[in-house]
């Protein structure tokens, strides 16, 4: 191939065009990437094949094979390992080329015939309560041969309560884990055990999640996940899975990808030895001068700035590969280590820190202004019938102060219809065509509310105790403090979609961490700069914010009193 | 350095000169090294440290230090990770720092004061057994929401159970496992355990084994492990400690060491990513044209068969490194791994066997013969008291055939004293100058006994339904045969004093491995060559064996009546 083949080679789409993705799916650290994006592995590795699929066995009858297999690999003694092995990698090569709907099945009946077997663990316990606990047990030493037996029959009671008290498939899966490609079939596993219950609510699946879930977590110890630097002389299979599961900025061609692994770049990924050639999580670094303010400087920061003269280590990209991992930090570790290596590799490297999206904002601001809308249209109509409604916890807010308001209505003439700021606000950023976007006047007048309320939605806002924001919370449990909010950071359609084209600078700053994290986890205390900080502290008097937002009693919102 | 100076330096002694050691001790798969062998690491890893040893802190008020950190690394509750991080640091530094003594003491605190919280279970239990279990757990889907929420408080009131039931000291050990050298300090941990229990049977710490083994056997899962080639261009560090663990052969000098890892020779090593710098487990294997018949042809085949013209693989040494993982078999996976490598890598090759030791062999037979001659002594003295004394169990055996007993008073005229072929063959045994070698007469007229005794001992001992030579018993559960005895094969002081320098092939005929492991593990049958079985099976007659040994009923020895 010619220079300008190769040009062009490397110049082309690596994948398919994808609809743009509603906010919070798929978008942020540990959430399962959407299921509709076209990932090539998203629920099966390819590794583990799938020729059952290829051969005509009729479905039902495989659904029966895969069953007596499940079956047949629980019901040997825990000391009989050899036997087991065959149907494990029957089951395992089976169950991959099972169907959604058999795959429901069968994880039915793994959870409610292979369930705790309750008739021997009422018969243990009351064997265990009849019995008076050894005097040993609690004096220290035991005195001769006959207490030491007596102590050792109650250690091996209690042993037995302890096994039995698990279910049946705790022992299914402590078999699949020490089988190669196990481990990975009860990610996948669990993938499709979360798909299955983000639709129905069913008690015996989420039991049996909640036992798998700690189960991973044990297995997938992060001290045990390799630290693998991702480079141009990777393997393209691997190099595939990146294009494929990258999920935060999507990598365009082979040149984007090239630049992401080459000068003033790096990329590390946490590899598992059983989960074999796909990194379960990887982060994307830039190497800067300053902390960067917009996602296309970095992506395209061209020619790079000399790795000797970078300052700051900016994290733009962090993605996790498996969906059946949901819920499983990972991310927090991989930092930490990325950390430590940057720092003991490049010591001129003093500033950590993300350019971090906010996937959640979008979601949240247009809620809130069609919510306060609607209070207002019902006010205009019946003042009266409002507390009647069930509007009694939804206060009137003030989302715009009165300059913002004026100055939205003033700039929008020709862009937008509404009857006040707040509508037109509404309308604007609803608009699938972000036509805002192209108005210098829109821009100006748009951009202090919107740099307030995602202040706001960042500091403030809780849900369960946690940062609204799935990435703020992240970043945030993980001991990094919020820096700024950047403008127009983000202008590409997905980045105007979920944050209004805004992103935030979170920052690792080093010797806070732990405290950070500590005080975040325990005490809800968000770290942010002053420059933030002022934002939400914001007291514009008796036509502004009356309250400060208490992050103890989250059930009391700002209110603006007319 | 010239090539004279190199050629010292390669064959300089890499490991000082050591005591050999009693047999069943660090001599076979699976089993601790000595402690008493020079190791650097046997119970300390330099990676993690031990600067509060150099530092000059009371050891009392150090002792009292690592409680404190490890009482810390459990108190606070499971969601919050973060400040749990300085503590298991300092734990883990602190307890490599500990004298023998204040580890003892250390594990016996844990064993004890951070056992099953039993009030809060015995609490538990009482609430789970006053409880309905729910009709909707056995007559499949619950009917709606209400019941829903039934269903989960009850898995709920369960999963409470299974968490109060573990000892409080799993969570200690979770997060041991999941911070950074967390898992070597478990295996150091149950390693020193191990030691004590030795000298003294504690229920709790047996208790505290027991759970620690089952942890570590999930945690260091055979799919997770990574098969190492290991070869001459392995860091330094590595090979040290390959060179100080091999333990059935002692590597010699830098030469032995280099010749291990050339051309016709392999050697692998099971290496996890959370124990860094060492292989939990290593074998060595030889590419030969047959099956080898001493240990010799095998370290000195010079210059090596070429490699396209092998057609054997010989396991000739495989060794565990950890003290701290006995009983946990990690040999088994490895020797699979390594047929299936070779078998892809090598399609020519298509034998696979190895040159075992016979470790117990002589600790056996020594007993068996004082037991006889102690018999026939007293039957001389006393014959009517035998049975008051408590003999009854130990039968007048025939040891050896007449014309065996015949040869050896022939032959041993001028080398040992005895009245008997019985006396004559223990006082040259049990001598440890090993002068019956230098014997061509001695020489042959041992052989034939020793050969048939060997048989006896490998094919008909057992011990608790395994076989009662380590070694023998590794094989056999991995699925091996016992093919062929080999007479002089290790005449190397080691080899004499344990299996009076006989060793053995054992072969994995690979489309039986499953069905040998399966009938050996469940049924106790062992797989052995026509020309072995015939040994046993002898019965020559009214002076000879008068009855077949029966594997199912041990307790009945073969008896030889006068």
């Amino acid at each position: 191939m010619n220079k300008k083949g190769l040009a062009l080679f490397l110049r082309a789409r690596v994948r398919p065009p994808h609809p743009p993705l509603p906010p919070n799916q798929g978008r942020y650290p540990d959430s399962p990437p959407s299921q509709s994006l076209p990932l090539p592995n998203s629920n099966m590795d390819p590794s583990l094949s799938n020729h059952h699929r290829a051969n005509n066995i009729s479905p039902s009858l495989m659904l029966k094979d895969v069953k007596d297999w499940m079956h047949a690999s629980m019901s040997i003694p825990a000391h009989k390992i050899e036997p087991v092995d065959t149907n494990l990698e029957n089951f395992l090569q089976g169950y991959l080329g099972l169907a959604q709907e058999d795959r429901r099945e069968l994880i039915l009946v793994l959870a409610k015939d292979y369930d705790v077997n309750r008739t021997r663990v009422r018969d243990l316990m009351q064997q265990y309560l009849s019995l008076e606990p050894p005097h040993a047990l609690n004096d220290g030493h035991s005195s001769g041969p006959e207490e030491e037996g007596i102590l050792s029959a109650f250690y091996r009671t209690e042993r037995n309560l302890r096994d039995a008290i698990k279910p049946m498939y705790a022992l299914f899966f402590e078999r699949l884990n020490a089988y190669p490609g196990g481990l990975k079939l009860l990610v996948v596993l669990r993938a499709d055990l979360l798909a299955i219950l983000a639709k129905e609510n069913i008690p015996s699946l989420r039991a049996l999640d909640s036992f798998l879930k700690e189960k991973l977590i044990t297995w997938l110890s992060p001290a045990s996940l390799g630290l693998h630097h991702i480079t141009w002389d990777d393997s393209a299979s691997l190099l595939e899975k990146i294009v494929a599961y990258e999920a935060v900025h999507p990598i365009k061609n082979l040149l984007d990808l090239k630049r992401r692994l080459g000068v003033g770049r790096r990329c590390f990924g946490y590899m598992h030895p059983a989960i074999y050639g796909e990194p379960l999580i990887f982060i994307e670094v830039a190497l800067l001068k300053d902390v960067a303010v917009s996602i296309q400087d970095v992506l395209w920061d061209e020619p790079p700035t000399p790795e000797c003269e970078a300052s700051c280590a900016l994290f733009y990209s962090i993605t996790s590969t498996q969906p059946g991992l949901a819920g499983i930090n990972l991310g927090k570790f991989l930092i930490k280590r990325v950390i430590e290596l940057i720092r003991r590799e490049m010591p001129h490297i003093t500033t950590f820190a993300t350019l971090s999206p906010i996937p959640g904002f979008m979601q949240w601001l247009l809620s809130k202004l069609a919510s306060q809308f609607k209070i207002g249209k019902t006010e205009t109509e019946d003042a009266s019938t409002l507390s009647h409604m069930g509007f009694g916890s939804v206060f009137r807010e003030n989302i715009l102060l009165p300059e913002e308001e004026k100055m939205i209505v003033d700039s929008s003439v020709g862009y937008a219809v509404g009857n006040s700021g707040l509508e037109i606000m509404k309308n604007l950023l609803a608009s699938t065509n972000n036509e805002w976007i192209k108005s210098d006047c829109l821009l100006k007048a748009l951009k202090p509310p919107l740099l307030r309320l995602c202040a706001r939605y960042l500091l403030k806002e809780r849900k369960r105790g946690k940062a609204l924001d799935p990435v703020a919370n992240f970043h945030l449990q993980n001991g990094a403090m919020i820096e700024r909010i950047n403008w127009m950071a983000d202008q590409s359609e997905k980045g105007l979609q979920q944050s209004a084209g805004l992103m935030v600078n979170y920052v690792y700053r080093l010797d806070h961490i732990e405290e950070y994290a500590e005080l975040f986890i325990n005490e809800g205390r968000i770290h942010a700069s002053p420059a933030l900080q002022q934002y939400v502290n914001n007291k514009p008097g008796p036509q502004g914010w009356s309250e400060e937002i208490d992050p103890e009693n989250q059930h009391k919102t700002s209110k603006y009193y007319h």
